[in-house]
């Protein structure tokens, strides 16, 4: 481990912490609008979590000898940086007993960092406001770290886990490519600050008040799912409201320097994107499929307007690993349990707030699939898997067999362990992909109508273990137990 | 469709017709000597079958112009093949009424010829003797017919589809490879019928009778998994007895060429086989695991020999995809249920008789995956996939990737059908996974203690294809729907 640069990583991690006490006091301010006790333990939080962060810094820029970093501190740090700010993000839920257990605290917190929004409370109502709204926090927060991490920090190293992002990289020297990142950076980051101010406007319009329509932007653009009701967005009974919250979810799954180049310049071109056009099209065909077959159910909703709003909105909020809920779906048949599952494993698209493996990798499968079916025709010809016009190389193909092979390897092992637990295997299976993809819902007592405070101790690790692996696109944190990462 | 071969495929089909109705002819010899009614239905379907393949190889004879076969002519023969095969093996069942459903007769006769061996059967021992026979010789068609087909025929066409056969080929020219294919489909087969005998004798030397020995030593040569008993080896009540099945078993799995080997050089060259040994360890690993888990349940039996030879039995009629039964391990617990449907997934070696995607192919997968995490660190490093010393090419490996995505895409969408025909989630998905690895046991209703007999006829169907594109090799017949196969 020599030349190990400890500097950049307390560097990192302290500046971050600070950040990240900094949003814990804007949580206070709000608490204090409503004249709320919990406040006090915002501000203990984030006076601990400042002094560790400053700490940290400090230590960091103690040793700064060493200038070079590379791949296995921005690994180390990435994943250090996510624990760290959700076992600092669950001291608010702590410290004032609104979540007694510690357990619960860093679950709570865990699934608001990686937008997972998988929840142990049982009476959000009676959640004091300050919280909700710290709670909230932590999903846009998240929402807005994934991905500055995966458009700044993956591509540095190449390799592909960023294909689209290489495209646009294409024809520039690694020198320029600092510059080109942090434009890309600041891009993605107005295109999220302004969906987050559109997308508050838009909600404070229809029947939520100020405070319900921050917590709900927070929650939808950073495709988190967390609520403030525990009937989630039905609680509102509006259909003005799950039309804007299908519309924000819907940006927070897309790529988002495509929304930035839509808006920019009002042009199309946004359709000329394959992995687009995939993603429009499965929620277009979902939708379609599901409507159809609770019609031949007989399972509908009093207007036909009701019966497409309820299922576009379970399916967008399915395909964009949401977890917003308008409906229990799980009730309407073990047929459509697949379907969701089939939709949160291949979701939302890369450079965007969603999990899961990413449409832009099943695009990927689907063409390689057709690529060895002609080859095995014509083994002449020379055909390659292409996107968007520009081809593939065989390592970028082989990179996403891994990808796919591991994230469905880790499910497995997860349900397996979580059925250890005590979980039937519909829940085993459900969680497991719920939250390594960080969608919140599970089958059976952790779907819509159900909730995570039945699942044991030992489960919610697993659980958060899944999710922080899965939101970080499973190599960088896998990256760290292996002996190559560490011996060069 | 210019220039197709017609004649290369009503030939062909029409000379397995008229093998099957010979074998159909031994079936009712056996029952003349149990003097049994059913030997009517018997001849008469040798005869229809005799008829049919001779009017098809005449056909064939009548056009017998082009001499040139290619990939298309040998994909639709072959599928072809399995399906007749299949159809005029399901007449000695429904014509005497042992079957009277079409459907359940052909459903029947696809469990044999596929090697599955699930069953809508209720009363086993009440089945004339000749169709049981006739029953257990269609798993053991099927089990030389697939051994025979995937190393004869796909590796005419290269393309990597049976890797470890390409590994032998090396270095040999094309002119040379037709004799090379014959010498391996010989010792093969002489493998398949000594391992028969073999069988045969070691089964009639513990409590079974001669006919129950012939009709157990089909099945599990062939790792098909009918029975004549409803309780299928647990019947026998023999310590004896089991260990021959689980040796018999174990033979069915390992790739024929490395027994043949093995048996005529006497060397233990069979170690040094990668596949072998993970087959080997993935035995032994399950098998600990397992028996280790159920003590710690305290969910054992009233031996350690017992517990350990039970749970061995388990673990290798599932990583053979034989699916016999020595006891209901899906009583175990649900954690178990994942396990065996991992076993049941990557399973077997390739050019055995086994069903699943192939252990080879899983082996491919890790070192892919090993190699991915290994250019990520080195990016400037040439690291590549090798098994036994042998390089493979991107070719392959994308290959691997098309079949495993195929494979788990066949597997999902065959569960959402079946869920759709009433099956809950776990039957649904258990069932899929199982008749695709032609294992033969689901879950739920259709267990060890259950059977098919509940399915609906539309399910039926379902699993027929699943058996049929997952005994094939997925390509086989899924290359039938593409048009590149068809326009050239
Ligand atoms: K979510
Ligand atoms: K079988």
């Amino acid at each position: 481990m020599r030349n190990f640069n400890y500097w950049f990583v307390f560097s990192s991690i302290g500046l971050i912490l600070m950040i990240e006490s900094s949003f814990m006091l804007i949580s206070a301010f709000v608490g204090e609008i409503y004249n709320e006790s919990a406040v006090t333990s915002l501000y203990l939080s984030a006076l601990a979590t400042f002094i560790s962060g400053l700490t940290l810094s400090l230590i960091g820029r103690k040793r700064r000898k060493e200038k070079r970093i590379s791949q296995r501190e921005v690994y180390l740090t990435v994943t250090l940086v996510w624990v760290l700010m959700a076992l600092y993000g669950a001291l608010p839920f702590l410290l004032g007993g609104a979540i007694p257990s510690f357990t619960d605290a860093f679950f709570e917190s865990v699934c608001g960092f990686t937008t997972t929004g998988s929840s142990t409370l049982i009476n959000l109502e009676a959640f004091p406001k300050s919280l909700h709204f710290w709670r909230s926090f932590t999903q846009w927060i998240g929402g807005i770290g994934i991905i500055i991490f995966v458009m700044s920090f993956l591509p540095l190293f190449g390799g592909g886990s960023s294909q689209f992002y290489n495209a646009e990289a294409t024809g520039i020297t690694k020198e320029q490519l600092r510059p080109r990142i942090s434009d890309i950076t600041r891009n993605m980051s107005i295109t999220y600050l302004g969906l987050t101010v559109v997308g508050f406007l838009l909600f404070w319009a229809g029947p939520m008040d100020a405070f319900d329509a921050a917590c709900h932007t927070f929650t939808s653009i950073s495709t988190g799912g967390f609520s403030t009701k525990q009937a989630s967005i039905a609680h509102f009974n509006s259909a003005y409201t799950e039309y804007v919250a299908i519309s924000l979810m819907f940006c927070g799954g897309t790529r988002f320097l495509l929304l930035f180049n839509l808006f920019r310049h009002l042009s199309g071109k946004i359709f000329k994107d394959e992995e687009f056009r995939w993603y429009a099209f499965m929620i277009l065909g979902f939708t379609c499929v599901i409507t159809l077959s609770l019609y031949l159910d007989g399972n509908v909703f009093s207007s036909i307007e009701k019966t497409f709003r309820t299922v576009l909105f379970q399916v967008v909020a399915a395909i964009t690993t949401t977890g917003y809920a308008t409906t229990d779906f799980l009730r309407w048949g073990q047929f459509y349990w697949f379907l969701f599952l089939a939709m949160v494993l291949f979701c939302g698209s890369e450079g965007s707030t969603s999990g899961g493996m990413k449409i832009s990798r099943l695009v990927i499968l689907v063409k390689n699939t057709r690529v060895v079916f002609r080859r095995q025709v014509h083994p002449q010809a020379l055909y390659m898997v292409k996107i968007n016009g520009q081809v593939y190389a065989n390592a970028v193909v082989e990179k996403v067999l891994a990808f796919v092979f591991l994230y469905l390897t880790i499910v497995g092992i997860g349900a397996i362990v979580l059925s250890f637990t005590g979980m039937s295997f519909n829940e085993s299976i459900g969680t497991a992909v719920s939250s390594m993809s960080s969608y919140g819902f599970g089958l059976g007592r952790f779907g819509p109508s159900g909730n995570f405070s039945s699942a044991t101790v030992f489960a919610k690790y697993v659980l958060c273990f899944l999710m922080i692996v899965g939101r970080l696109e499973v190599f960088t944190v896998l990256s760290l137990f292996t002996k190559s990462l560490w011996k060069r």
